[in-house]
């Protein structure tokens, strides 16, 4: 370690995020990207006019993108806050609500950017066990008395927890916040964002990274109270006032107003979803039941990391984790038909070489 | 204060950023913004065709400008990492070299985001009161054991510290990092860039918000030896990987690119700076050696909240901090010459009425 490094920093957990090569070589279904462009509304509302004011500071409470993201939801603006992706989002909400005191759980297997954050800020975590068929069963939680952030549908399984369940855990405990990370809803999974006005408790995360095909465009938004989110306020103007630039307010905004094409792209995924799955069912793949826009799925007849490399080497990226419980699985991003049906005819070749 | 904020986020110094009125009704002279739109590179570079890839994440590794800033300040990709908005660069700042053994200095009058940084990590800062000038004398630091942060220039003064004595107190203690908030120096003052090779415990933070028209794009950049580099990346990814969007890449390569834009724009607000200081020296006011893109100036006619107030009332915006050492005066963003002309005479017409 750099003798310049502070104690703190030696003890980080930084995350490996997925590859992203910056040639178009591959078909690329390794990190639950959008195939689809952004909305013609977007590239509308990204007008030379807009360009042209780069040289002023972008507006730093975010008011039109909130606004439009309020509107949406059947919310007020006090109820939104706007983020440099949804992690940015979720390392406020480990400021805001975790600390001395005031622990995190979270489950063994989820989003692995938890452990990082809760790194980034000394946290000792408590990790709670997903269930043996990969079930995240909010008993396990109910008696732990810290902050629980709970990633809904879960990654990398795409399994989801019915709002029902939320709810119990919300009414436990009232003092304690859950926060549901809910970065891939809108594929099917229930929402809990109509729970909002009913437990001030709740902080829904939502990102533009899937479901609005921004994910270059770094967007993502809280929802809750607006205890919660006068909280998450106050740790942002501690780090990054100006946190979300010009153009991605512009873009956030417009995507967020265009439900027929959200509605078009998101419908997409889920018919290719179940498509891909009947396919590699049939080629005697296990895929576990996904909500999400991406499924995690195996074969007994060639391990996980085999397989995302013979992928990769065949111009396939997919993404496979090599940890405990799940190294026999690789996660593929629900893509086009093409690119589903190139998934397939490859998976189909390989498991006919082994 | 909220039952759900942790004891860390309760202890938070939030920053107060400059009015960011959205509608353009003002002469706004008070976030020291450029005053000339990006440069025609910029916007030919976000093209259609990019932002149609805005469904695709960002290159976490920001290759594409990070060469374009490299080659810029000749050094290499290494020694360079790029942020969103260097408020984000100086927050990896803190976690990486700032901590329990490590502690940290700055000035009592400098950037007041350095003090909610340090809250926000938690560091007992230790405060070095500028001299009775507020010149920044670098012999104050000489025996300080933690890490130092130097705005040079100085914000709000706008006054610099010369080159010799940065390195002076690079050399006293090789393992101590001193880090050079560089945010304004591109209007005239000494950058300590030339140094990098040379010195393993300097790190130069920089901007595109000023210099290269780009605030609201929010690109900042951080130079130093590959070491502290690699340090700012190992919090960079506990923190949020996908730091830099798409478009922010785009723009800030074409920016830092064009390098007779940025002498032309650069070289228009140093002739501005003249001319206003010359303007409002005539009119009695006291102005501070300024060798960044604003100026700080007080009359002794007319307090300096009340200048603020009357020349906002009609329609020119500076910034006032209500604050020991400096409520006498104004800070002024130096904008174009129009802008400039009407704040010499706004003021003009105020201290007559006085």
């Amino acid at each position: 370690m750099s003798r310049f490094l502070s104690k703190e920093a030696e003890r980080l957990a930084p995350y490996t995020p997925g590859e992203q090569p910056q040639d178009a070589q591959y078909v690329k279904l390794n990190t639950n990207e959008s195939p689809f462009p952004p909305s013609p509304r977007v590239l509308k509302a990204l007008s030379r006019a807009e360009l042209l004011k780069l040289n002023l500071y972008s507006d730093p409470t975010c008011a039109a993108l909130n606004s439009a993201i309020a509107r949406r939801y059947e919310l007020q603006p006090e109820n939104v806050i706007t983020g440099n992706g949804s992690d940015e989002l979720l390392a406020f909400a480990f400021r805001a609500f975790c600390g001395q005191g005031k622990g995190v759980a979270y489950a063994d297997i989820t989003y692995g950017f938890y452990k990082s954050q809760a790194a980034f800020f000394g946290l000792d975590a408590t990790v709670i066990p997903l269930r043996e068929d990969f079930t995240l069963n909010v008993d396990d939680y109910m008696d732990f008395p810290g902050t629980i952030f709970i990633a809904n549908p879960n990654a990398p399984t795409g399994m989801a927890v019915p709002r029902a369940d939320i709810q119990r855990l919300l009414e436990a405990d009232p003092d304690r916040v859950v926060i549901v990370d809910e970065a891939y809803v809108d594929f099917g999974a229930e929402s809990c964002v109509p729970m909002i006005y009913r437990y001030d408790n709740l902080l829904v995360m939502q990102t533009m990274s899937k479901s609005r095909s921004l994910a270059g465009g770094r967007v993502g938004f809280a929802l809750g109270s607006a205890e919660l989110i006068a909280a998450l306020n106050r740790v942002k103007y501690s780090f990054n006032p100006y946190n979300v630039n010009r153009l991605s307010i512009i873009a956030g905004a417009a995507a967020v107003e265009d439900e027929p094409y959200f509605q078009a792209c998101t419908g997409a995924i889920q018919n290719n979803r179940a498509w891909t799955v009947r396919e590699l069912e049939a080629l005697g793949f296990t895929v576990l039941p996904s909500q999400a826009n991406f499924i995690f799925a195996k074969s007994d007849r060639i391990p996980g990391g085999e397989l995302y490399r013979k992928l990769k080497e065949n111009g396939i990226l997919v993404r496979w984790f090599d940890a405990d419980r799940v190294r026999d699985y690789v996660r593929v991003t629900i893509g086009s038909l093409e690119q589903m049906a190139a998934l397939v005819d490859e998976a189909a070749r390989l498991l006919e070489e082994v």
